[in-house]
């Protein structure tokens, strides 16, 4: 089948062999495929990823001397059913499904894998009881941003946020903007939302960010306070006398930026006992200052992926129309063109999200 | 006044000014103050600590050109109440105190202050509402050990420990054996701690540690895994086929030694949703990897202080003999010997807490 392939360090269109569905696996060909950062990142610090992905213990990690398909955001069409499937589903059905298949072993990742190619090539092997029918109606764009949308769902659902807490999302790149969209999926308000491009900033108004701020300007925590203020003073805790200036609800500060220095600066200026989401993936080493935390009681939950209801059930609030996608797209590609729209994704004015159609 | 000072990096004794009791204030001589993990790092890192202060926000900061008087572990005796005082107690009594003076512009720091000398001076200051009756027959040594044990009490409150979580203290130094001590007075069980140190590890022991490992030896994280298995299988999650061994409790690991470097050893070796308590104050920057805090989900809670409710319970606890206090008291030096002491306390064969007694 024909990919765009990770092939020492660059990215090559180039016929490899296609996947054969084991027991319980099933074929489909890729209709479309997100572009994520995390790809981006892999290819450029490919052996820092590596390397960290050891160090954590993963049992499965890329060989970077033999051939790579990426590609984790797909919506597909169901080919052909592999031995000791069920056939609940029919050939020709669009299914979206966790990039991941299971194995006796244990899971593996589909598209950080020399084995399990991803959705940059014109086919992909998935497992059966993992497959997801796309309704109708929905357009296989949209089904092929589940994915990236569950990842906001499953931060936002890993914050705990109590009734008080006020969101502020650094960051309104893919993962800001689905973190954005899982806020306000929740009616959690007011969403402040920081990014230096404009472009992005008004795709966060379009998936509900209520304040965006641009740090070049202004410091996104003057703008979070200010939008923090507790409206109803009732519920304001009762301050000291030496404070000045209003009662400010609880901060949980989404990190979506996933570059080193980001982590520190948010620990500087985050008020006292600010819990921070790390949902940007940093994938070189960072340093932070720990007296930072210590003297604020900063708490960092860092986050990965959704669990298995959060994927479905994101990929039902996309077909409901509760989570919009359509201000996410910003491009589309075929094979021949994923080289540069990898180059395309690191200018932010220009794109959020692009997507490859293998078949084009 | 005679006092133990940070002059220009280094600590002298030499006679400063005798702090006066403002308006709520009290006079208090000095029985006994211990010395502090992070006295001796504000001593080695003046910079850095007063640099990081000041990133923070802290409205008072150290000028490490003036006089300094550190020690906030203290037990005193009431000498002069000052002005506006209620006198509900009497000349003579002793009393423990958090390190802190409560002023109309907030509160400042006692013993990391310019203005405020703290328990290595003959006489300190303290705000009359704080003060806490030391009960009789608790001897002034022990009320001196309020203070940090009350940080352990404080660490394992925010740590919000679930029925099954399974503790692992990393360092055993005072702050890891105040940690302990609090484990072990909630009856959290078992407690595994780690200690390159022989002699921290028979402390470990002897304020409640049920396993003790020498990371020299065994990785702590073995010895947990060991100790954290569920001996009620009912109470154990269903694990997936392909995980091998037993089912074991989820992790709570209190980071008690405050070095760079430790956070991220911990954060690549503890399992998937570990959370780490980082109590030990390392007050240089320090690097992590953020992809091994993603790939696990790991949870890290920066701790500092404790809530006048805890250090009063503490209080209570070791007048209960709820909390121990004998083993950790390794040493007592007048004014002359504070600087030796310091230098002493560098190496953990020999001490954990040394008490500064100025009037001897």
């Amino acid at each position: 089948m024909r990919a765009a392939v990770m092939r020492q360090r660059a990215l090559v269109v180039a016929d490899v062999p296609a996947p054969e569905p084991g027991p319980g696996e099933v074929l489909v060909r890729t209709l479309a495929c997100g572009i994520c950062g995390s790809d981006l990142h892999a290819l450029q610090h490919a052996e820092a990823f590596v390397e960290t992905s050891r160090r954590a213990g993963n049992p499965f990690v890329m060989d970077l001397a033999r051939d790579v398909v990426m590609g984790h955001e797909f919506c597909a069409e169901l080919v052909e059913h592999g031995p000791g499937t069920t056939r609940a589903l029919k050939a020709g059905t669009r299914v979206c499904s966790r990039p991941t298949l299971l194995r006796p072993t244990g899971p593996q990742s589909i598209g950080y894998s020399n084995d399990n190619p991803g959705g940059y090539g014109e086919y992909l092997r998935l497992t059966e009881a993992f497959l997801l029918p796309v309704p109708e109606g929905v357009a296989t764009e949209q089904a092929a941003l589940t994915e990236p949308m569950a990842v906001g769902v499953h931060a936002v659902a890993r914050a705990r946020l109590e009734p008080d807490d006020a969101p502020l999302v650094i960051g309104c790149g893919p993962v800001g903007l689905a973190v954005i969209a899982a806020l306000h999926l929740r009616d959690v308000r007011p969403i402040v939302a920081a990014d230096f491009s404009r472009r992005r900033r008004e795709l966060a108004v379009a998936v509900g960010a209520d304040v965006v701020v641009d740090p070049a300007e202004t410091t996104p925590w003057q703008s979070w306070r200010e939008a923090a203020v507790y409206r109803d003073p009732r519920r304001a805790p009762a301050l000291p006398p030496w404070i000045v200036g209003p009662a400010v609800r609880p901060a949980v500060v989404f990190e979506c930026v996933g570059v080193p220095g980001v982590l520190d600066q948010l620990m500087a200026a985050a008020p006292r006992g600010a819990r921070i989401v790390v949902v940007g993936v940093c994938m070189e080493a960072d340093t932070i200052h720990p007296m930072l935390g210590i003297g604020k009681e900063l708490n960092l939950q860092f986050v990965l992926g959704y669990t298995p209801q959060e994927f479905a059930a994101t990929l039902g609030h996309i077909a409901a129309g509760a989570i919009p996608t359509a201000p996410l797209i910003t491009g589309h590609v075929g094979l021949d063109g994923v080289a540069q729209a990898f180059a395309d994704l690191a200018s932010p004015e220009r794109h959020a999200k692009i997507l490859v159609h293998p078949g084009r």
